[in-house]
């Protein structure tokens, strides 16, 4: 087996019923380690947690202030958005400030991810388009770079577009981590990806977080991301979620972006640090808890609902019936754990 | 970290994103271990997987054929459905056998799994009832089962009710695993669950696939349901599921079923074989994919599509464009691990 930490457990009835491992790591913004546990060197798929970093030219370019976009388009371009109403008009209506419509977006269809949403598109007799899906806010986010810096927007997702070009620049500056062919994959809404340490994703959210190691205008653009996405969590991702749920509560104190494949980063501008986990099995639920337990750790925050529930997470039945509960390792959460949520209420 | 082993990966332009390890199992109707990777002895909640052994009470205590359940409901009973229609109505009949209806059935309400399913109740303007559970046809037979041995049908869920008992004792006797209070816990659909080892879950499908060990009720029971299941693969899971794809194909020379968390369990008559993998972080697809290693190992079989395809999974993106795959571990399918997916086109 590999070197990596327990992350979090699921138990049913006190009997450990499934078990996550992976690696955390917590640093700050001159590259110090503060925490780490688990095999955080080999390179990772950051997926969609670099989605802020990715958005960073959207400011530093002009695009942002060409189209006057506000605040929720500048977070919606940094979401994984669940396909509700809400993100659906945004990313609308930052495609019509280019002159634009969703026939441009080539990250492809889906159904929306939030079930409800889905269950109504179909209940009105409609279909989904590139707009439902989750990563449309960041597409309509480099037409809108692309249209402003003059570039033909067709097949803005291929690594030789100037759009792509200019934003693999910006995350090699913000992590550290260079690029090369060997590391590049496609992700999964068709724009190129590169495996990278979990340590330098976790050092480009500590300058994200804080500005420090950062250019000026990438340090504003910075700022102002973190400012439109704490405002606007329902944004980044939607009813439910992880993120809308932890940034609704702890924002601006507390910035967080899941990824496919079990991925999550975390800013805390004011320690400012940055965290990146990677659960090794691609489970989602784990990197959330272990996320929790290390905001809570790191943050000193010791009373905070979403974490409590987040960090050990009753599970119900269908009837409503607690049957156990996903819990953050102690490895992780040490004395921040808090006590079975049986006994919570 | 544990004593597991790797089951499956997924990787991404042939760079590793995710890896899963667990624990697999292939025995004989003696209990002789002919193959076993990672822990195999700590106890696990079999969840689902147990269903086909829970269902033999309703042929042995003569309750299929005194509601003459035909096989459509025979195989149901022993499903862990997608709410499609013909799921429903296949339930709705079973209770009606009885002269009772969904109101009786307790494992809770939830949406169709299936999705378009859902989105087609809900164009429907419906909404879903006890039926769409995807626990309901066992419920039902459960039902059968209570109201042929003429127990009050209230309550049946409980540990301490006739019927569960009676299924309970048939759980023991099959897998020779012993329960207690201390390894019992509270399934997704309400019932108790067990939690054993998983050579004992491996044993108990060796018998089931073999009639070996079991009593000629049992024998003949197994037989039954065997025989219900391999005709009526669409009725244990639904559209695009694991368990009805590889029946539709492979059966009746092997019947798989899943379990929540990562459980899968395999029988192999002609070979009177059979398998339990648990795969540790309850990574479903992890479980399918070392399930397929397996069953072509082991069942020897070397040019089924359906397994080709579940051990060497092509992922796309929403274009539809290749980008990777989910491949079982060299150590589960050793020559019979097909070539890469992109070569496969």
């Amino acid at each position: 087996m590999t070197d990596d930490a327990l992350l979090a457990q699921t138990t049913r009835n006190g009997i450990v019923e499934s078990s996550h491992y992976g690696a955390a790591i917590v640093v700050d913004a001159h590259g110090k380690t503060v925490f780490s546990a688990g095999d955080c060197t080999t390179p990772v798929f950051p997926r969609s947690t670099v989605k802020a970093l990715q958005a960073l030219p959207l400011l530093t370019e002009g695009a942002a202030d060409h189209f006057a976009l506000p605040d929720k388009a500048l977070a919606l371009a940094c979401a994984s958005h669940q396909g509700e109403p809400e993100h659906i008009a945004v990313a609308t209506d930052m495609l019509a400030r280019t002159g634009l419509d969703y026939g441009v977006l080539e990250c492809g269809t889906h159904w929306p991810l939030d079930t409800a949403a889905a269950r109504g598109l179909a209940a009105a007799g409609e279909a989904p388009c590139a707009l439902h899906n989750c990563c449309s806010g960041k597409h309509a986010g480099f037409i809108c770079l692309s249209c402003a810096t003059g570039q033909d927007v067709a097949h803005y997702t291929r690594p030789e577009h100037p759009v792509m070009q200019t934003v693999a620049q910006t995350l090699q500056e913000v992590t550290g981590a260079p690029h090369t062919t060997a590391n590049r994959a496609v992700d999964g809404c068709a724009i190129p990806t590169w495996a990278i340490p979990l340590s330098a994703l976790a050092l480009g959210y500590a300058r994200f977080a804080s500005g420090i190691g950062l250019s000026p205008d990438r340090a504003l653009a910075a700022q102002r991301l973190r400012n439109a996405i704490a405002q606007n969590p329902f944004m980044i991702a939607g009813s439910g979620q992880f993120d809308t749920r932890i940034m609704t509560e702890l924002a601006p104190k507390v910035l967080t972006k899941m990824g496919a494949e079990g991925v999550m980063i975390v800013a805390l501008p004011e320690q400012k640090l940055g965290m990146a986990i990677k659960c090794r099995d691609g489970g989602v639920r784990a990197a959330e808890t272990a996320a929790a337990a290390l905001i809570a750790r790191f943050a000193r925050i010791e009373d905070a609902p979403v974490l409590t529930h987040f960090m050990r997470r009753p599970l119900k039945n269908w009837n409503g019936q607690f049957v156990g509960e996903l819990r953050a390792s102690s490895l992780l959460a040490q004395a921040y754990l808090p006590p079975a949520p049986s006994a919570q209420n």
